[in-house]
């Protein structure tokens, strides 16, 4: 793949691709994707992210350099430009300005405010999740809207939109028929954190506008992310992207391979039957070319949904389990209290058909992956704060006011 | 019905009820309407209602008198008291104190930005409509999680959220038989404005908070309301409601009354295929009532749909023409380009028996209701400007840049 249209005299024009949320995991990753594949990249980002760690007192496994000095590790590699507008998208100037200098024939939109732990430990950061997540996005679908109508948004939505329900999981929409008659209709949402619930309110947004301002939406509704190397972030330490196992910010599996690494017994909420769908972040990055290289149509709100494998809790916990033993590492599994709220046994069947259709090539969950995510947590294992790594926000002991303790 | 509990001493307590938006179009009559009935009644409102009529050079049919004299004319009435908190929804602290002091036992929530047009004026205008609502009803969410757990949401949400699918529309929820499973769901929805979809977010986030927190809340999806007399703002014209005939503010029957009465022709959008469900505000205050009579479940997040009748808006007109001939008025129609994106033909079939079944005795468009609204809107005809009467809002002209000129 390569990121250039051909012009009419003959000269290839790179496709321009504004990451909003570039300095993130799953953006930053797909930033230096992109730039390796000849788009023109711009980072948007506010860096917020690096913020909510120092307030909690969280970091990554991974030392990760300040995205000035990942640019320019990347320049000096390869000789490649991603330019970098440093704002809030709750700004609308400053997402104007960034917009009307760069000109994006696609926007890949990452920059929210991704935890739903972090949405779930006081009232002011619910509000922040849904205000940040929800207006953000408003502002993005009105600048697409005044300055570049047919520039295609590639929206970061999540399979945990859909909730659980007991039937199969469609990608976006389902055909209904009822008392004799049929409709395909937006597939019912049963979100369970305010976070999730802001996605649900990003996908309502931007379906209205696709309809009303012929809008060119594709929402990608994303499956837990594993992994960290990249071909790209792999090339230089400067570009080593953030890996987070802390119980705010860390995901199930990534989560799992830190707690093996230090020994720590694998904590799985509750009786472990959750059961969701999984990517490796090779694959995040990927999609993403396919949705840019494909763009939907004028007036089209595509859902595409974003995973590779299901897994429940503990079949991930017996994986690195095995994976661990094979390494000589002692694995524990307890059960700690679920601090959400969620059903612990329960139907799982999502169909993700779609992104398979335009070209993805899948990474499964493979012994090799997990012996060389697992050395990978090892060789960083000392950076560990063993702190982290216990759940410390419960969904029912939410309260009005604000959290003032970090640890 | 009456507002009060069985104390053990057997003396009789009367429920308390807050009702926020309480000075706009129903929060005044629903106030009135449970103060007759013996609730005790606070109003919380932060009156921007009024600041909305002021800025755009708007104003009610009927001349309404300040907050303030409304309820000091109540009390010189009826000896009944209503308590004010003049604020914010959205300021905690404020919302907070005023659960506090006055510790309700439902709190009915009118207190939204409640214009389609408004909302799709410009793009500061669909921010503060999202913002507002969202975070509006998130505080009141919170605010009964950590005061009064106890207390009865009842949360005015609009037919307008299911927009107008192919098949019957259910109260909230549909059971759907896919691929051989089957479940019961919240039911789709498609709204078509900034406006509609922050009803959409609140009933998602309401319901989350049902399952996660134990909330009870009643969500109700209200049709498009007519008419203006109710049997407490008739007594006196300082207590008389508000009657928004302009194109951002004012509502289909509502508006071609108006328009019948200073000899404008009716003002149909498009093919005047539309169809919605409709109810007198008699039947609003009476539903309200009912709702809060008989309230939810701790955990239960109960959605009836509250209108009573279906009109198109071609029958709608065809009914007002016949009516104004009755009265020696010449009633002419005509099609005015759709300002909004919306099917103008379109199967539509919503049920509402679930109030009906709590008991409402609906009050039905008949000929001596459109006689009475008619001569109520010629008597107050010289105050019509008639500039307000067409639209001015375009769903598709909607631009970033704010909207600063007034007419
Ligand atoms: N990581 C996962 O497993 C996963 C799974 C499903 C979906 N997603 C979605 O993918 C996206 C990226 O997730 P991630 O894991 O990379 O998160 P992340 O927290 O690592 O990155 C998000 C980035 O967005 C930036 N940001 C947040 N609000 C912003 C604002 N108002 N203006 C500008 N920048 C802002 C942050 O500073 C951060 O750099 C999110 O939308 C997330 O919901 C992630
Ligand atoms: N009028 C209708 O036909 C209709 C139809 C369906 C649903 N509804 C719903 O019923 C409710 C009431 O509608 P209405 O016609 O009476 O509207 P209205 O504009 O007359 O009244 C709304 C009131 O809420 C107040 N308010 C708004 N935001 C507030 C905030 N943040 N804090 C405190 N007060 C705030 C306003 O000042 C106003 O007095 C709304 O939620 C509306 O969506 C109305």
């Amino acid at each position: 793949g390569s990121g250039s249209d051909q012009a009419s005299d003959g000269a290839s024009v790179p496709k321009k691709v504004m990451v909003i949320g570039g300095d993130g995991y799953c953006g930053w990753a797909t930033s230096l994707h992109l730039s390796n594949k000849n788009y023109e990249v711009a980072i948007v980002d506010n860096l917020v992210r690096r913020l909510f760690d120092h307030q909690l007192g969280l970091d990554s496994l991974t030392p990760i350099s300040s995205i000035h000095n990942r640019i320019r590790r990347w320049k000096s590699l390869t000789g490649k430009d991603i330019q970098l507008y440093v704002g809030d998208i709750c700004d609308f100037e400053f997402l104007s300005e960034a917009f009307k200098s760069f000109e994006p024939d696609a926007i890949v939109h990452f920059g929210e405010q991704r935890s739903a732990p972090y949405s779930m430990i006081d009232r002011s950061r619910a509000v922040y999740t849904q205000h940040n997540n929800v207006i953000g996005t408003l502002n993005v679908l009105f600048a697409i809207k005044e300055f570049g109508e047919d520039c295609h948004l590639v929206k970061l939505g999540t399979m945990g939109e859909y909730g659980t329900p007991n039937i199969d999981i469609e990608e976006g929409y389902i055909t209904i028929t009822h008392n004799g008659r049929t409709d395909t209709l937006p597939y019912p949402k049963q979100a369970s954190s305010f976070y999730h619930l802001s996605k649900v309110h990003d996908s309502h947004n931007i379906a209205f506008t696709c309809k009303a301002w012929g809008i060119r939406a594709t929402d990608l509704n994303q499956g837990v992310v594993y992994g960290v190397r990249t071909d790209e972030t792999a090339m230089h330490e400067e570009l080593y992207n953030r890996f987070d196992y802390d119980g705010v910010f860390g995901t199930a599996l990534n989560r799992f391979c830190v707690q093996a690494a230090v020994g720590h017994p694998l904590t799985v909420y509750g009786k472990g039957g959750q059961t969701r769908g999984y990517l490796d972040i090779r694959d995040t990055v990927q999609c993403v070319e396919l949705a840019i290289a494909n763009p939907a149509q004028r007036g089209e709100f595509r859902v595409f949904n974003q995973f590779t494998e299901q897994f429940s809790v503990n079949e991930l916990a017996a994986l690195v389990t095995k994976a661990g033993e094979k390494l000589g590492l002692e694995v524990q599994t307890i059960s700690v209290p679920n601090p959400r709220v969620e059903a612990e046994e329960h139907y799982y069947n999502a169909k993700h058909t779609k992104l398979v259709e335009l070209g993805l090539k899948p990474h499964l969950l493979s012994d090799s992956l997990l012996d060389s995510l697992l050395n990978f947590t090892i060789q960083y294992k000392d950076r560990v704060d063993s702190k982290q790594i216990m759940p410390s926000v419960s969904w029912r002991k939410i309260g009005a006011k604000p959290k003032t303790v970090a640890a």
